[in-house]
């Protein structure tokens, strides 16, 4: 690739996420807080469990991956510029008088802004956990790649359980019963960052990460223009869990969890299914207990 | 502060805290989950069972510390002294015969000073707590302040995580979402020796010890004794929270979510309408999840 | 004890375990997991889930080791040999058509083959964990205990505590209410295994890792073919309880707890009657929280 556009990827790799990237995944994150049903009430009630439960939103990704690395989940609260930029918006988004950030936040444009710079930080959090993950075990690509996806994505689980643990959780929504949008393409990017790590992509770092932002901020701009769910790995899915375990379908054999299976359709991980699948193991439980 | 005073201060801060307080802490600490319906049927069924939540009721604030700085949770275990400390109060209280120990312990009188010898156990583990997070993270004093109140309540978030994996669990009283007053002195006093720690206080640690000391035994006393509950932050949190997020009321917003919060009274955590919030929270999720 | 006997054990103390009895214990773990109700159709819907699910029953007991000890939970990741062992079987045992292997795998001398191995495979994990936590607390026998114990049993809290966050859980079956079979043989072997590390034993190593391997083998062959629940422990207990927690039966107290207790029969672990004390706890909540 010619020169200009390698010095362009290069200039755009070496951009620090302090002040605005991490302003716009703070103001994001906190935001949806914010509209989840009951928060604003929660929040003037007990201040700090608020405040806790949008620093865990906020820095959740890291929190997991330390976790799975066993260091001091507490890391993040020794970076004070970022817990009072976090808390800043905190206070703001839920204390401001007559809600005029959530106002402002509702014109799309600002949306549109805030959720495509959240994006290019994901694409800093993945390349930040594969390379950490590389200095705790060399080529151990497993790791790297667990540990991008949850530095990527970890938050939706930390929130998840602590919504678990605070009593209100739907295990419908479960992360890995059914991988939103984010996960998916967050554990894409850690696979192909890891390999790229690994030197089994022959592609520059500083290009790979300015083609996967590109990548992940359209398509996350155009899913929120065009209100569509984003369909875009069910065909590649499909095709990838048909050649995996679709093959033995073509086999005649009259078992019923074949048909049961066939009849679900052939492993698209976002089929709607699941849910009825959650159902019928709550209906078996109480045969089984008794 | 005179000469005599300082001295009273410097020996009490260097009191020791192994085998009288000690003993008080896990006296009050097994007689409490003794107190929970069921337990003493349950430790005779299942004694390991009931040997370990014993343990983690004993232990639960170090075990929460090591866990949020990445230390084996099992540290406690290589302490032999206070273990089998601990096991024996366990045993004598729930397998004592005609539970002299328990009728012994419904006298007023001893339950106070057990009450009183464990507030000042809670003192030594928050100062160690924050000493100890030092070591770590120069001058991180969000952590210290984090390890400091883990180690002085953190006992409570632990046992109550335990009941949520055993099954009996009511996230109405969640430590995160109501505060108990333990929580909330622990919580000041970590904030003061953080301060002192830092330099930002200026007086000497032992004296700052004695005083603290001596505040969460009286109060403790003085809850004990007039069986009011502990009204004695509502107040302070009361103006602090008015300073921090009620001055947003006065601009007149037509806004249903001003209303609902101005109607709840304006942010004391001990305030009732936290359940209805809680019910609230609940009834919104069916709604949004067909 | 004679010489051949002697080469004998140590000759099978050096077997090592990675082919096929690893194998072994993937095949029986993956095999109880596909057993689960609905296990099938959600590997068709979901398969990363699944494979989630499959590698916590396969490493659940290293991963629970690690976690006691601050080690990081996804070391078993960097270990690429099993981990394709495994995935492969998972792969084998969810997709091959036609199930052929759950077909082989329902013939009985299969399954105790498989069992018979995996058995073997426990004590060589907690031999590990005895030895790995006293490189942590030299002479720290509590900590080498629970570790072993993790290692040997701790996959079922693991996979517990993931049906947990999954959302179908039934806390009936937890292993701390009523231990399970083999989480009780775990913890013999544990302690004695350690008492054998800190020369309270004295038996060698490799005899006393032959005598306890044929121990359980012997009774989970027998348990299998003859389809008894194991009451080889239930005498112990029962004496052992007795002895513990009975004597204090012969006081006469007019107290409801001692009538309560002896009725329930004095603390044999695989009593029954631990149900319903759960749902006496559940009975008197309402009435505490109101």
């Amino acid at each position: 690739m010619e020169s200009p556009w390698d010095e362009l990827a290069l200039a755009f790799s070496r951009t620090s996420m302090f002040p605005f990237f991490d302003i716009a995944h703070y103001l994001v994150s906190v935001m949806a807080l914010r509209h989840q049903p009951g928060a604003a009430a929660m929040a003037w009630k007990n201040p700090i469990s608020s405040w806790f439960t949008a620093m865990l939103h906020c820095f959740g990704g890291g929190i997991l991956s330390c976790i799975l690395l066993a260091e001091p989940p507490l890391r993040f609260l020794a970076n004070h510029t970022n817990i009072l930029l976090a808390s800043s918006i905190w206070y703001i988004i839920f204390f401001c008088p007559c809600d005029l950030v959530s106002q402002g936040y509702s014109f799309l444009p600002v949306q549109l802004l805030a959720a495509g710079m959240k994006e290019v930080t994901r694409t800093w959090k993945i390349v930040g956990g594969v390379t950490h993950a590389n200095s705790y075990y060399k080529n151990g690509w497993l790791v790297m790649i667990a540990i991008g996806w949850a530095r990527g994505a970890g938050g939706t689980i930390i929130t998840n359980f602590e919504r678990l643990v605070k009593g209100d959780w739907k295990p419908e929504d479960h992360e890995w019963l059914k991988m939103s949008y984010p996960s998916k393409v967050t554990l894409l990017g850690s696979v192909i960052f890891t390999f790229q790590h690994t030197k089994h992509l022959a592609i520059s770092k500083h290009n790979l990460m300015f083609l996967y932002t590109i990548f992940i901020v359209a398509t996350k701009v155009t899913m929120m223009i065009t209100q569509t769910s984003p369909m875009t790995f069910a065909p590649f899915e499909d095709t990838l869990s048909r050649m995996l375990f679709g093959w033995q379908q073509q086999f005649s054999c009259e078992k019923k969890s074949e048909a049961k299976s066939s009849s679900n359709g052939t492993g698209s991980l976002t089929s709607k299914p699941v849910d009825d699948a959650s159902d019928k193991v709550k209906k078996k439980h109480p045969k089984k207990t008794e």
